[in-house]
């Protein structure tokens, strides 16, 4: 039997409507370096969004279901176009600025945007591109930056407040929409193949608003004023422009101003309570603290995603600034709220810290499991570890196929049963915190158990001789798989492999040590710092590691 | 174009299986007067649902859709009903134990009720009923309780404990359900016509739970413990039971003890952190604390709903025992939550005391509107009055037809676009806050503009000779209606209907003063002890009151 409540979709154009009328004195703070900052209420954007979405649709014939595409900082005309693309019934395209031109070439031919909005700081990327970008009509200049970068380029070109000017500011007749249509696209930079698109919805865009504002994970209300310090070129900016417009909190927009000293001006000056941000930043902010000391007091949340935080920065920032960083877990394809490291009620500082290490505690819309090297799932006591497999109302369940193709759902991302495949290797406690270990690629399958690469490269390189190790699966003929230590030992150090091995022996299960050793001089990286596993085995297979096997 | 998001139905089956593997060790404490309190973990209820799911299923023979009747305080066996019965695909029928016999037995028949699951404390209220009920085939009995009142009756009786006892504590196999499925049944109890049946969805009762939820709502999170005095046969206790599984809040429930003494103790003893009630629970709360002080202080949010608080009551908490009360406002057919009266921030205590007052500011999901006595609807100018008409995912938008009809829709409670029409008239202020003013139907409509009744009594009954003051409408041939005003005088006193207009002139607009007026021994009342206005509308219509007419 059907209930008779009401059958209303949740939309990004309820929280546009909603934010504009019933919180229009909150304010949209965008930081402009030395200057004074610019300001504009949540009405104004709501006035704006509206004057855009005529623009768009009078001016450059954008209909449903079309993308257009932003290349911008966080700032408030890019939260106008947050509000009014999917609000027209059109896919709002952020585009990441931080990846190779060829890759945002091969993202903008593959999604087809015919518009891009881009600040006018940011032409000196997108210009060159354009020759490439062949499906692009218009480009749409936001903000301050030189256009003469522009001259002589095929698409139209536009100022944004010129292109919106004298539009209606009311009366945009914003259709009724689907709450499971397509409202905006964020393509996930992989390490490897090609990128993959993310088609969030109206509804999945509206409950993770819903859970972002919950007291239990961000908890945005009228009161607080929110950083977004995480582009929003980056899954939304962690979903907080619209949750923080649905909540009436007030925005404080760091625009292109992401290093250390600028973040602690803005924070002394604007007083946000609540940011979020990469643990990279708040490395950042940390050392500038510490030479340059600010008032960041009025911050009482700090979240902290994207990877790990390592806990002596947690530590560092709680005794030399009483900050307190909260981690979360998520990726694109999960919105990214999955997990919220809040410890459990009624715990002393000591006992909450293991709780506060983990990736955290997932809310009742998100469901995990662990899918473990038999095959089956594993229990959630702590030690078992899996790949963590996701499920959800704002997880993805297949990647957009491109203008002219059918979503596509790979095997390796998504079970038979369609829930999402992190990659992520972790446990989970038995109320629902979880750890991350490693990643499912650079997991060692040893007969029917998992042995975390991570885990003895972390002991290796506590070693007082070893500069760094990389630890790779090899195969095997008795366990399948068997871990390969590369080793890099410090300038003039001298260290056998078995007093290594002895070394990691008091650390580690005896079934779980390498038998495999090998020195080399550094460990082979890919561009943006990380350990390129990939050369390591390679080199392994072609027979060029001269590798010492430990009886 | 659709998403290609997870679709993921929003059920209770989900707040089910969350709350109680995630938050198991959260907790129900159930009080039980003078004795110790009865206590359950979440994991407790959880396996309890699953074996009550299983009783039902398999003992009764409960299938799909039927409904399920519970007469019950609030308490972890009356949880576990509301956790299981609508996750296994059934309805929760809520029994209000304060409505007089013969309406409980239309609606168990209207409902066609089969099984009733009822505390052993209620038996002498349901005993009685037992030979009209037909339908009714099983009686499961909870908690204490003289169970001889039910000797020789037509249905089967069952103890609660006994039924379930020994049944799987997991592995029920939940079905899957289509969010948009009725999962409890909950009747109006209007003072004219038929009981109304509200039929929630998973989805209205999910999305609601969220709100309620919301860091600007009630903010619920694993380290509150909430206290819902509002009872569980009142529109979903609220939705709190929900909202607390959802999010891992201990409950601390009152059963039957809802007197001041033991609610001041519980509160003492226990220590709960958010509760919700009626205000006439307060009141009678703060006369226990002031003449028997207890502790207290462990609250720090009380809200107050149901209906308008009274200003003084909230100065009294506040000044003499620290307490805030957070005025909340809703009704059964918005589940209920419509608004929350927090003010905006950055206010002075002076500055955000007249938010505090009103019943509140509406959320992104809610919808509000008034329509105006004109047909048209009416600016948010914080004084333009109209009838309050309300949208949004968990709201009414007919009703339960009965066991063999179909859902019907009274053009009185609803609009032609499907808005509820709450049946109050109001402002609202161009940040979203609502006043409510009076009932429609007890608004005087003349000519084209509304005239509040309530407005006129209050003012009449501040005049130092007048006991008790009702205004009501009557017929007029040139405005349509005009106020009719029947005062009672206190004894011995005197005063000429001139006087009494003139004091009212100084307080209101010309137009709105009566020229009807009558002196009355004393305003008929309903059995709560509300002004009876239909006896005085019908008293006048027949001639019976000896009206003045002023010049």
């Amino acid at each position: 039997m059907l209930s008779t409540m009401q059958d209303v979709p949740l939309t990004v154009t309820r929280i546009l409507v909603h934010g504009a009328l019933v919180h229009g004195d909150a304010k949209v703070t965008t930081w402009t370096g030395d200057g004074e900052p610019h300001r504009r209420t949540f009405r104004e954007v709501g006035d704006r969004s509206s004057q855009l979405a005529h623009a768009l649709r009078d001016e450059l014939g954008v209909t449903a279901d079309e993308r257009v595409a932003t290349l911008m900082w966080n700032n408030s005309d890019h939260l106008e176009a947050y509000l009014a693309i999917p609000a027209m019934g059109a896919i709002l395209h952020t585009l990441n600025l931080r990846l190779p031109p060829e890759q945002l070439v091969w993202i903008v031919r593959h999604a087809a945007d015919r518009v891009v909005i881009v600040n006018g700081t940011l032409l000196p990327l997108l210009a060159p591109l354009l020759p490439h970008l062949d499906s692009v009509e218009h480009v749409v200049v936001s903000g301050p930056g030189d256009r003469s970068v522009l001259e002589g380029c095929r698409p139209r070109v536009h100022d944004y407040d010129e292109l919106i000017a004298g539009r209606p500011t009311e009366g945009y007749d914003w259709p009724e929409l689907d709450e499971r249509q397509a409202a905006a696209l964020c393509y996930t930079s992989g390490t490897t193949g090609e990128p993959k698109g993310v088609l969030y919805s109206h509804r999945s865009i509206y409950l993770h608003a819903m859970e972002v504002n919950a007291a239990a994970s961000f908890g945005l209300t009228p009161a607080e004023i929110c950083l977004p310090v995480v582009p929003m070129f980056h899954v939304n900016a962690w979903g907080l422009p619209y949750a923080a417009f649905m909540a009436g909190t007030s925005l404080l927009m760091p625009d292109r101003f992401l290093q250390p000293a600028p973040l602690a001006a803005m924070i002394q000056s604007e007083r946000p309570t609540v940011t979020a941000g990469v643990p990279t930043i708040w490395q950042g902010l940390l050392a500038e603290l510490d030479t340059n000391k600010q008032d960041v007091s009025s911050l009482h949340t700090v979240i902290s995603g994207g990877s790990a935080c390592p806990p002596a920065l947690m530590k560092a920032f709680e005794e030399r600034h009483g900050l307190r960083l909260i981690q979360a877990w998520g990726m694109t394809e999960t919105s990214p709220l999955g997990s919220v490291a809040r410890p459990p009620a009624g715990l002393s500082e000591d006992e909450a810290w293991p709780y506060r290490v983990t990736q955290g505690r997932l809310p009742a819309s998100v469901e995990f499991r662990l899918a473990g090297p038999g095959g089956g799932y594993l229990p959630w006591d702590g030690t078992s570890a899996g790949e963590l497999e996701v499920r959800g109302p704002w997880i993805a369940g297949s990647y957009y196929g491109g203008a002219a193709d059918e979503p596509f759902r790979p095997d390796d991302k998504f079970s038979p049963d369609g829930w999402l495949r992190t990659g992520d290797v972790g446990t989970m406690t038995p109320d629902g915190f979880l750890t991350l270990t490693d990643r499912a690629k650079d997991v060692i399958k040893s007969g029917g158990e998992w042995i975390s690469s991570v885990e003895l490269e972390n002991h290796l390189m506590a070693h007082p001789e070893v500069a760094e190790a990389a630890v790779v699966a090899v195969p095997d003929d008795k366990w399948g798989e068997r871990p390969l230590a590369a080793v890099v030992l410090k300038d003039g150090s001298v260290v056998e492999y078995a007093a290594l091995r002895s070394f990691l022996g008091e650390r580690v299960a005896r079934w779980q040590l390498p038998e495999r050793w090998v020195l080399i001089p550094s460990v082979p990286k890919t561009s943006v710092g990380k350990f390129d596993k990939k050369v390591l085995r390679k080199q392994y297979a072609e027979g060029e590691l001269d590798v010492t096997v430990l009886a």
